[in-house]
């Protein structure tokens, strides 16, 4: 145990070092090293899908599901696909030194400028494209990453760290810039939870578990991510048209990711008409509704929905159905059990619009659209680390810009107070 | 303790959600409040002022020191300098709905605005002005607040409380978005701490045991305030009468607050040179010097230095000293001590400079100015929460929109995904 905790603290020591020099390096060269690092990743190709491959077999053993092996898997297509979007990164403006700037009457000259965080460390599943973006969006804001990844991974994103440090080291960098915890028990994670004064920010992505437990034990600066337990309202003065549309894209086109919906609401003024509505168009999908009783009177085939119903991120395709008497009730009902990721109105009226969007509080509140353009690509950010869930620093879709932190650089002439 | 956690629950409850509705309140209904809020303390002065002599006198039958009795104390004119304050805090530009526009290619609007926290949460200790100005800068964010200060201002803080719980009222508003905890031993502060899901941020202010076991202990966000272990450091290419005059301000204009330095760091080239200066403009300070070797070889009648004073935040006439080789040395002594706050360098070279701004990493970073200048009033802010020493959501001092966070308001015509 204490072994682990003084290898976890030997890697982000080194990383927080390293940081320290590498955070003023100019755009250019930082941007220059990405297509070393994509370039790299290239020619080793063959040792990483090779290195892959084993982790693959392994996985297939101990009887990992398919849908994670699926994830786990690289071949040339997806390798490429992971060094084109290091290009991207290196082709995004980069966020580092820009600010604004004040003279003080007394001639002291306030730059509040963007700066790097220093070391930030991520953990995450057995995701091998998941190293390399966090490793570039880190190395892109000047701070130095310190990765964890699942432990069905561990050959690829050993290979994939070793290849880095390559391109770091051919570019004159230390290679401790990225630092991989090769521990993959809890111990390893636990360590890295602890990491007070050598990693700056802790960015857990995966599973519920993995969250909370990350949240509730660490103590360093967490940023939460992923949690979508989302809702889709159904207004009175709906179109009910769009709210089938919507209904069924949110739900249904991709209900394993946190963006989908997992209740909706219908204001019972439209319930009669719209339910059965929704019900028709997603028959082709085979979802399952739960209901409240008003919604089963309506849809004899729902099963009763209970209390864990609403609480519940199904992330397949299962809908809650609740039948609401008023516009108050839908955002009670959200405020209760929402996670704060992304929530929906379907409605032409401004009034319930402006309700909606003023007392639902959530990274992203969406009026007559779907939920499932809560995404870094979708905004526009080009790149995305995350997706947030708390109100601290960064909510909602992380770009570059959660990277970082602020400084104020203040400039004199001798002036004292 | 059962009792207690369910006390503090309903306290936060009733915050949060007299909060939902209040967040859309109009800035000019806002502001009015503050003044009435003003108005109303000044109209209930006599019971305020009666509360707090009984707060004085059993203070001081407990031995409370002097300086703690003196930032207890009320009186007429204080009490109106807090009052001024509130007006202060209503003439100021609101942060809350302000913000930037997207339109993507899909035709959806993508609004990127501030919004209030929910509920704000301060510990702080035994000072009544800070009960006021906490509520004002919360109300003023759309924010409740829950308050726990100390429990020698209790009697004080419960007066102030319910004049400003009144003028809540007579405009309509919930008392509610003004919870005080009066439970004032640790069991109360270690529940508010755990009030996940109702508290959205928790703002401790006061002494490094506070600080840190709020740290330590707290399971919903906490934006960490005011450890300041601050240095100076006198660069070879220094004017060394500026580095006397910023020196001895930095120390001993106000030895107790935060922003004053601990330690200074002075390059071997000038040291004989200036250590003898700067003893001098302090001698009739009755500065205390701890020193290391070669600082204590230039003034003997220094005493020796140990790593503990490195680390220590003396709050008093008390100043460590330390001769470098170079840069880098001061750079690392800094890095390895620093809590991140402010860090000066007295310096004529560009280079010395800019490597100082990038490498030292704090909230603020001073150039030939006294560290004395991190101050929300200094910075041109118009008020102060608080002076965060973390890297996540806010750093240095704080102002209204450290009080507030973002979220993404999305208006569609039905667009999927």
């Amino acid at each position: 145990m204490q072994d682990i905790q003084i290898h976890v603290e030997s890697i982000c020591r080194a990383a927080k070092e390293a940081s320290r020099t590498y955070g003023s390096t100019s755009t250019a060269e930082k941007n220059a090293l990405l297509c070393a690092m994509a370039d790299q990743l290239t020619a080793d190709s063959k040792a990483i899908l090779a290195a892959n491959a084993e982790d693959l077999a392994a996985a297939a053993e101990n009887g990992v599901p398919k849908t994670m092996l699926d994830r786990l898997k690289l071949d040339e297509k997806r390798l490429a696909g992971i060094c084109s979007a290091l290009r991207e990164v290196a082709a995004l403006p980069d966020p580092i030194g820009s600010g604004e700037q004040t003279i003080r009457p007394n001639g002291l000259v306030i730059r509040h400028v963007r700066a790097p965080m220093g070391c930030v460390a991520m953990i995450y599943e057995a995701r091998p494209n998941v190293t390399v973006d966090a490793a570039a969006l880190c190395l892109k804001t000047g701070n130095a990453v310190v990765l964890r990844g699942g432990k069905e991974a561990i050959r690829s994103s050993m290979a994939l760290v070793e290849s880095m440090r390559r391109a770091l080291v051919a570019r004159g960098f230390s290679p401790d810039l990225i630092g991989l915890i090769t521990m993959t028990d809890r111990a390893g994670a636990t360590a890295l939870m602890n990491m007070r004064g050598l990693v700056d920010v802790l960015i857990p992505r995966g599973g519920k578990g993995l969250i909370r437990s990350v949240v509730e034990n660490a103590r360093i600066p967490v940023i939460e991510t992923g949690a979508g337990n989302c809702h889709l309202y159904v207004d009175a003065a709906a179109d009910l048209q769009k709210a089938v549309k919507v209904a069924v894209n949110a739900k249904c086109s991709r209900p394993s990711v946190c963006n989908a919906i997992e209740t909706l609401l219908c204001h019972r003024a439209v319930a009669e008409k719209f339910l059965p509505m929704m019900a028709e168009a997603m028959a082709s999908y085979n979802v399952e509704f739960r209901g409240d009783e008003a919604t089963r009177a309506i849809l004899p085939d729902a099963t009763p929905a209970t209390d864990e119903d609403w609480d519940t991120e199904y992330n397949d395709f299962i809908l809650s159905v609740r039948v609401v008497d008023s516009l108050d009730e839908a955002i009670a009902h959200i405020a209760r059990y929402s996670t704060g990721h992304s929530e929906a109105i379907i409605t032409e009226s401004m009034a319930a619009a402006n309700r909606f969007r003023n007392e639902v509080d959530a990274a992203a509140v969406y009026v007559n659209a779907s939920t499932r353009f809560t995404d870094g690509g979708e905004f526009g950010f080009g790149a995305e680390i995350g997706i947030s869930t708390q109100k601290l620093h960064a909510r909602g879709p992380m770009g570059l810009y959660a990277l970082t932190t602020d400084k104020y650089l203040i400039d004199g002439d001798g002036q004292v107070r």
